[in-house]
Order: structure tokens, then C-alpha cells, then sequence
């Protein structure tokens, strides 16, 4: 996987990602689809809070809307109405469609299997893990971590996990 | 945090566990009370999750049952019938009850602030991240997967977080 | 409300329904839009459990897809695509578009404040409750059981009640 | 079922509630081991909702801490070191412990299969349903709504039913 994204467009970004320019920072690309229940249901929450949760520097989070199915409704006005309706904030790519398959241009080069679909980059830039289907909290977590823990210029994950918990506690009067 | 725990009792367990005997793997320390509604709910079966996920050469799972209220009703009877009534499998220390204080000495010697609390060591056995309160999932895992990568034979995490998911998915035909 | 609904299109049935026909049966219209998330993540999946859980004599669910924002992606094109992947069963009418109005014409009727909405009709076919945003389930519940109950040839409510449950029980030997 | 509940002690409550002097009203019984994993988790927030949602002329919850099992540590101090940890503000009768049967009296006397249990009584003082295990909220909604319409001033569920939701909706401007 050599290649860049293949986007014919992008949302909530004033310009094109590039896989090459965000060396140094971890990237998260959750491929999905609007219309893919798991993906609107787990998955995009799921990339919304990493979107929240890291500084910048640290994680990129980036959709990759990949149509391979329903092609005529999944537009991207359609997009554009869904991510208003659902609150995404971060940078999104429409995978860019082919006039001779099914699948876009980055799914297929990428050999994805269908959405939702994960993609880890390390800092270094090379793909690090990939899952299709949605990846749990604890297990996303422990990737995340290992991966922003290499060549980090600090414990970024043991920095970033210190944050507030709505479960009720026992506390010591 | 130089001791280790201070049991008077352990479950589970054949024998009493002791941190300095776990160097090289990751140690995650669950401080809770049975009658503690935020530990019954979310922080033991978290413990419980992970305990089921790692093998336990990479990682090891102590629950520490620190009274330091009710203490008439949280017995070690009591939290017998209570760790059978919810399926804990892993080892739990009885934190040491003291006749001058109301803390059990393993709390009171580690500073803890209630429970829920998380203690995560590091393979060097060094006390890595320390957490009053439930800790998601995600945060958990960013914390573990830095840790577990530290001078690992080989990438746990990544390994590790190779799972199905039971979440709905598309998937290409 | 005297009207029935005015639908341009019919989805899950073999013909449209009125709800003059289905006098002597509680009747839910379930009105929704499929780029509304609360619709797609509490309402619609409520609106099914409805649909699995009784039988047709006694009540009916119908699904009412009120597009007043969006118009040009939440065609019926769309909507089939939507109700294939969110495997919804129940008949869904469609709203009739209106050319002088953002409102589609059953909505705009029944002076409906947004998506989700929910009618309740009674044995008699007379509206007997409507709530804007998403109705729990024990509220839910205690509607229709007082609507089954009147005039019922049978106690459906506690007949139907009636199910296993899968939450974890003790049972005495 | 013609006796009233046969308790040794009442918590939450100046006196103790016998369900003969509260014809006119509903009555639920919720009946649970503070153990009981699915009490805890399921039916025992259920029938605070519950208690919290209807006023008392029309609906009455009662908790029954029916012990079976595990006697030595569910204690009635134990129980309210549970009740206070849990926030449990309704009723709660202890089961009168029988020396001659592990299962305490109103257990017995009711034919009860384990915890968690749920009795709900008419407005007549009448058994009007039973179930062992955990009862969904929108089937208990049904019983309810249903129970509570029978004889009603006026129609109590549709009145009660009017809150507020959460959940994210679609507002026309």
C-alpha cells in the first residue's frame, strides 16, 4: 500500500489530505459507508471521539466514504447532508468512483473487504493494522497507544488517558 | 510506591501473587469495594474483559478488594458470595485490615483515593498510571498498548487486537 | 385529525393502508426521516421491535418518512436503499411532497412539529396520543397497554407480556 | 396469593405497607437478593424509574429482598449498606427468614422461582402478573399502562407519558 488516498472530493477540510505530509502523527482512515448501519452506529462515533480526544499533533482522524453499493443515493450531496445531520467534524474523502467496477479507487487499490474498515498508520507512515468491521474501544485503544508510543517525543497515551469519568465512585471523606 | 500489595487473604488464586515476581509483564490493579455501584458496573467487568483477552504472560489481571466502608457487611465471606454471584475469574487480594485505621493498609500505603481505582504497572514493575475513577475502554487500551510495547519480544497489541466484532457490517460480494 | 395519511408510495406492502381500515386494532405511526439520527438510532429500531413483537389483530406499525429538510437526497430511491440496510419489515409510507411547501402533506395535516414523531391510534381509530422526539419504551408501553386493553376481546397487553428476558437470574434450585 | 407480604423489617418506609390497605392503587413488587447480579443491574434501577415516574395515589413499587442463598452475608445490615451505596429510595421489605427452609416466607408463600421476580397487583389488590427474570420495559409498560387504566379516574398512562426525551430530533424551523 503505497498509494495515497484517491479522493474526488473532500468535507470538512479547506484542502486535500495527503497520507505523505502527516508523517510524524499517527492517521486513523475509518472507511464507511452513510448508508452501512454498523458504520453510522459504531464506527463514526467511534472516529468522532478519537477526533475529539487527541491534539492534532498527535492524530489525524480521516473518513473515507467508500461506495460500493446503493451508488445512485449515496451521492455526495447526500453525504454532505448526512455529515451535517450527524455531527461529523472531522476531514472526510469521497472515494474516488471508477467507470469500470463497483468499487472506488482506494478500496479497491487498498484490497478492502467492505465497511466499516480500519486503517492505522504509524508515524513512520506505513500501514501498521487494518480491520474490517468495527474494532472495540479497549482493542482500538491498545494499538493507538503502541503506535503513538513509538518514537513519540513524549508518553503521549499515558498523558492523554488522564480524563474524567461520569461513573459514579466510592471516595475516601 | 515501593511495596507490594498487602493481602490478607487472597481468591482465586493458589497462591499469593506478588508484583516483584511479575516483572516483564504488565500488571493492571483493580481496587474496588463489592458494595461500590461504579466498580459492580463498569470498572470489575472491565477487569474482567481483560482479564479473558491477554494471555497471562503478557498481562495479569489482580483485583485488590479495599474496604474502607461498611466494613461490617464487606466481608471476605461476603465478597466470596459476591465474586461467585458475578463469574470473577481472576485473582483478587483482600487488602489487609487495620485495627488503627479505617483504610486497609494497601490503600493507604499506595494513597488511593476510593474506588474504583486502576493501577497499571509496566513490565519493569514501575507504577506507570494510577486512575480514581472508571477509565474507558479506549483510554485503557491507549495506556496498555504503550505499555505492553515496551520491550516486547514482539507487537503485542497489534497482535492482540485481531478480533471479530459482532457489529453489523457491508461487505463486498 | 380526520384525514388518513396521504402517501405518494408504499414500501413493505403489497398495497396502502388507511387507517379507517384498521379500526378495532391500535395502530403506531412511526414518522421519520432517514438522515435524522434519532430516528435511525432509537425511534425506527423501537418502531421494529413494535412490528416483531405483536400480532398483526391486535396492532400495526407503520412507518411515515416526512421529508421536510434534505428533499433532494431522501428520495424513495434513497429510502429503499436506507430500509434495505436498516432491515426494516413494517409498511413505510411515504409522505406526499408538496410543491408549495417544505412539508410533505400528511405531516403539514397533522401539524407536526419534526422527526421523530409518534400517533398512537386507538381500537376506535381516534388519535389518542402523539409525542414529538423519542418515546421510551415504559412509557411507550403503558400507551399501548391502555390502548390494547379497551374494548380488547382478550387482556393482550398481559398476555403479551409474556417473553423470556436474557438479563442473568438466580434461580433456586 | 390471598396473603400479604410476611417481612421482619422495612427499610425507606415509617411503616410497614401491607397491599390490602392499598387497594385503588397499582402495586408493583420487585423481588431481589442484593447479590443477584441481574437485580442489580436490571430489575432494581427498573423499579426506581419506576418509583420515580408515578405518583403514589396511582402506583405503589415495592422492593422484597427475598434471600435463598448466600444468608450468612445478606444480612439486613448488609442489605442497607446495598440500599444506601444504590440510592434506593422505595419501600423495601426483607422476606422473613424460616428456620425450617432456606427460602424465606413470602417466597414461599408466593410460589417464587428465584430473583429477580416481579408481581405486579391490580387496582382490585389482585395478582394481576408474574415473571421471573428481568421484564423489558416496554412489556412492564404494557402490564402497567393496562392495569392502570382498569378503573381509573381518568386515563392515568396517557397523562403520565408526556416527558421529555433526549434523544437528538429533527426540528422544523
Amino acid at each position: 500500500m503505497q498509494h495515497d488516498m484517491d479522493a474526488s472530493e473532500w468535507l470538512n477540510t479547506p484542502e486535500p489530505l495527503r497520507l505523505s505530509a502527516l508523517r510524524g502523527r499517527v492517521v486513523v482512515v475509518s472507511a464507511f459507508q452513510m448508508l452501512c448501519r454498523g458504520c453510522a452506529e459504531h464506527s463514526l462515533p467511534q472516529a468522532a471521539k478519537l477526533h475529539q480526544a487527541f491534539a492534532r499533533e498527535d492524530l489525524v482522524v480521516i473518513g473515507l466514504h467508500s461506495v460500493f453499493e446503493h451508488h445512485a443515493v449515496m451521492t455526495p450531496d447526500a453525504l454532505r447532508a448526512f455529515v451535517h445531520e450527524y455531527r461529523l467534524g472531522f476531514p472526510i474523502a469521497i472515494d474516488r468512483p471508477q467507470s469500470h467496477s463497483a468499487l472506488p479507487a482506494t478500496m479497491q487499490a487498498w484490497g478492502l473487504r467492505g465497511t466499516p474498515s480500519l486503517m492505522l498508520f504509524g508515524r513512520d507512515g506505513v500501514l501498521a493494522y487494518e480491520h474490517f468491521g468495527h474494532l472495540d474501544d479497549l482493542r482500538l485503544g491498545m494499538v493507538l497507544g503502541e503506535l503513538l508510543a513509538h518514537s513519540a517525543p513524549k508518553a503521549t497515551a499515558v498523558a492523554a488517558a488522564a480524563a474524567d469519568s461520569p461513573a459514579p465512585v466510592c471516595r475516601i471523606n
